[in-house]
């Protein structure tokens, strides 16, 4: 089977596990209704479903040609991009006054959803032209945004983000290439950059990379790095395509997955050097690669629960269809859907509830980062921001881990089959791989949380996220609705583990940063479980008091209590209890 | 880097997990000495690494292209083999009678192990024609065992096992490969199977397929299951080959790893019916699968333990020389290599950790399947023969649920580099998730551990078992050494969670049997975390008591008992209150 948007699914979180609402009510999106917002779910839900999915195993077989610098990209991918972008979907939340629609960020969120839900190869690309829109339209001249801003929000033009180089990793500010002054006022960029997503293909007549790159006289580190826009083809005065740049794709790699997605060894200057126009200020291209790649992260977060989604859906299918084994009663020549064994039905439940979590997580950042943008008044800003400062690294590292997680249970559900190519699951396992290490690792997510989002505020931020958690386990408690089990009861020890934690995390001085570092990941994960099953919870209170859905949502989030956040307090004793343990074991690694 | 033979963990494990020396001691192996085995774990540790390991990426590119009916495995294979059954490793373990060396399982599963490490594509067709060795040795009629033993135990010929078929999968008794009585005793077969390992190839002259089919007359289910011989080759009166017997490999599946493996569907009686020679009695079939099964489920466990390895060697290389960010103190210009940074440490500690639990459980496995052979006594025979039967799904399923999160994290500790196939971490990956699947999935080896190997002797084995344990734990508290750190207490926990759990399971009655079934996962976890975690520290106190090796082994084991085996309460709280949220979530899986 293919991929069916999840709309009935998706509606419900924008609205019980964001509160989306709530933030049209007080007017952050002028006219925008909530009617508005489904049909624009409808209508991305069925491009998705109808004209991206079909597309998702032709580019696993068919993979990214290179030949003579040039990308081939699958059958019937230029179509759909065209269609696509033409649809508008690119500029969805990008600024009106570039030809963007200026949709909630969520909006976009639970479009980006469907999107990777249908094929993660596919939009890849896309994903990262909106990182270069936000990173050009938040430093960029008026003078470029001018020149690109319009045919990169309507999808004309792609976008890149050029980061990486062999010796510069997870550790940005290690990279070599140089940029040197040119009279005209531009630059000229010569170096290498490696894991370029989509640096070529032939979906677009231009390409849009933004590069990072080193000033000859620039402090060493992060602090020396700027950022540039150099395009493949450089523009003429009227905006039409001129020269040829000199920046070419060198090499496609040989990837586990996604092989629709061409991911591009570049090289910068092999003649003069590439133009590059300086995005920001010299020297501060760190910031501006934050902006590129905080919604990045995001995105990449709803990689993973797209491709659970999609991983759910057919595992749960399989298993209505594949008859193997009996019930209780059942003659020996009868058999039973495998959806009625507990152990299966254990698998499906795992993913569902894990996908269902990483969801709402994802959707409680993107409306954070709508109202870090739109909420009237600073402080509600400045909360809206830090929330979403908070919540990034949880929603990035969590969604993708259960990715992961949750492709490898579509694996398991389908036996022998799942290892055959032609099932699709396999295929799904290994893109699904790639979310958790791109746009800085889970362990960078995880480091990323504890030293710079935990202390935001004075630790404020978490604290009254953590108190936002407290009042849905009290919630539930008070409902006392026998659905629930002991739904309460768990998620307040989850909560009550998360928040022990989080103290000990904020207690690290700096000679026991070591200690916090090596208990990061499995903090992430705490945060994940707590916030996600509360966030599931909060969900089934509302199908309840709606009498709407009620038994699936609330079995949904009684199963995640009960069966998969009981693993916080394993995790709390790892976090406080398993740093000296972890970093005196030097000898067990000789 | 290619897998190295871990000589020194593979020779510990013999001695303190297993205590191999103990069963030498006690006569089991006429005059084997520790000397011996450690000559020939040296050997087999040399040619895993020198000569099959740098076939495996050949195989993962290469695959098995299949023609005219006919497989060419990867190039170097078929010396490869040669080489390796010359060697003497196919009959490594087999009976003397037939020219096996009858060296101990536990000494033949360290190789298992090994050339696992160095690829499972290549190491997947020799470990199916052991299980059919034991399958013709335990059931076989005098004459069937002369005319083929030999050449299978000597490698000469390969055997496959041949169970599967569209419609019978997990549930082995909806087979319908139909068996008819033919005049002169034998059996004419005639049907389809699938996901047959090695069904078809060019290493040897001849494969032995064993095939379970079903008389015109047989019972339904599997009370109605038969075994027979079903060579390629019939056999001419003097042995030679004769006429190629009616069976023949249709197509060969495009997976997701092991490419190596050619992986067939099987047609036999396309023209007359296949020739077939009953092994054992007619309809008892089932008892035969048995026999094959078993060892090669712990063979099975060992590729997870041995593509944990391999990875575990890469990340750790990797981590050495690969530089990235800075520790406290160093300057803006330098780096260093990430196995400082405290969270890739603990992803290394984990993958070594849990390879080594793994391996432990394993050995346990292979060294009670020894006493259940060769013990003096019927009952220790039978206490060897059922802790093997108990241990043998955990060791099977935990090692390759190993295999899977170790082979995941090595592409982790990669970063980029991890999902570029040429690095290899992600052939591992790849070649890692077949194991949970095949030879009975881990879901129905939960499930066999759960309702089968509880109950045998009433409880009493298990209750030895986690006896044992808490010896275990006590003697690590009586130890009083500071590197083990907080190991006994939660060792101890883990311990005391298992015996909970395992009191529960055994309280359900047949009413409360979808209960069991629905927490058997966890339980098995369960059982590994506990089991593999005090076989981690009884080889830490030997080496502490030794002085040998001391700081790397009782680092290991705090590492496990601190970091991994405390996921033991969640696991408990899921198995014994889960039960009821996951049978009754019918609703969310609508």
């Amino acid at each position: 089977m293919t991929y069916r948007a999840p709309l009935a699914d998706i509606g419900f979180a924008l609205r019980y596990a964001a509160d989306l609402p709530a933030a049209i009510d007080e007017g952050l999106f002028s006219d925008l209704t909530m009617d508005d917002v489904d049909a624009v779910l409808a209508e991305a839900g069925r491009f998705a479903g109808e004209v991206i999915a079909p597309l998702n195993r032709v580019g696993d077989q068919f993979g990214t040609p290179f030949k003579d610098g040039a990308v081939t990209t699958p059958p019937g991918w230029k179509e759909a991009y065209n269609g696509w972008s033409n649809g508008g979907w690119n500029g969805l939340a990008a600024p009106a006054e570039w030809g963007g629609q200026a949709l909630p960020q969520i909006v976009n969120s639970a479009c980006i959803e469907m999107w990777h839900g249908a094929s993660i190869g596919f939009s890849d690309g896309p994903m990262l032209t909106v990182g270069a829109i936000d990173a050009l339209h938040a430093h960029g001249s008026e003078a470029l945004k001018r020149a690109f801003l319009p045919k990169m929000v309507s999808g004309e033009w792609t976008g890149t983000m050029q980061l990486t180089e062999p010796q510069a990793g997870s550790d940005v500010g290690a990279l070599r290439t140089r940029a040197e002054r040119a009279a005209d006022g531009s630059y000229r960029l010569k170096g290498q950059k490696i894991f370029i997503t989509y640096g070529e293909h032939d979906l677009t007549d231009n390409i849009i990379h933004l590069v990072l790159a080193r000033l000859p006289d620039a402090p060493p580190g992060t602090r020396g790095i700027s950022l540039f826009l150099v395009p493949k083809f450089l523009l003429n005065p009227d905006g039409s395509l001129g020269a040829r740049n000199d920046i070419r794709a060198h090499s496609v790699e040989h990837k586990l997955g996604i092989h629709g997605s061409p991911t591009c060894t570049m090289i910068l200057g092999d003649r003069d050097g590439a133009v590059g126009y300086l995005v920001g200020e010299e020297n501060a291209g760190m910031a501006c690669m934050f902006t590129m790649m905080n919604r990045a992260r995001l995105a990449v977060g709803l990689q993973g629960v797209g491709v659970a989604e999609a991983a759910t859906q057919q595992a749960i299918a399989y298993a209505r269809e594949r008859k193997q084994g009996r019930t209780a009663g059942m003659k020996a020549t009868e058999s039973a859907s495998i959806i009625t064994h507990p152990d299966v039905r254990r698998m499906l439940l795992s993913m569902r509830a894990l996908t269902g979590a990483a969801r709402a997580i994802c959707y409680a950042t993107a409306i954070a980062l709508d109202r870090s943008e739109r909420s009237k008044g600073e402080a509600a800003r400045k909360a809206g921001h830090e929330r979403g400062s908070l919540l990034t690294p949880v929603a990035k590292a969590f969604s993708t881990d259960v990715g992961i997680e949750v492709t490898s249970l579509n694996v398991q559900v389908h036996g022998g089959m799942g290892f055959i190519e032609e099932t699709g699951a396999a295929q799904l396992y290994r893109d699904a791989r790639i979310a958790a290490i791109y746009e800085g690792t889970n362990g960078i997510q995880a480091i990323d949380l504890v030293t710079r989002k935990l202390p935001l505020s004075g630790g404020a931020t978490v604290a009254t996220h953590i108190k936002e958690l407290r009042g849905i386990v009290e919630a539930v408690k008070a409902s006392n609705d026998p659905a629930f089990g002991a739904t309460a009861v768990r998620l307040e020890e989850t909560v009550a583990s998360l928040a022990r934690a989080t103290e000990w995390m904020l207690g690290r001085s700096d000679k026991e940063a070591d200690a916090a570092l090596a208990g990061a990941t499995p903090y992430l994960r705490l945060y994940g479980l707590a916030s996600g099953g509360c966030l599931l919870a909060q969900q089934a209170l509302a199908a309840l008091r709606l009498g709407n859905e009620a038994a699936p949502r609330a079995a949904l989030a009684r199963f995640f209590a009960e069966n998969v956040a009981v693993q916080a307090g394993g995790l709390e004793r790892t976090i406080i209890e398993g740093a000296p343990g972890s970093l005196g074991a030097e000898a067990a690694l000789a």
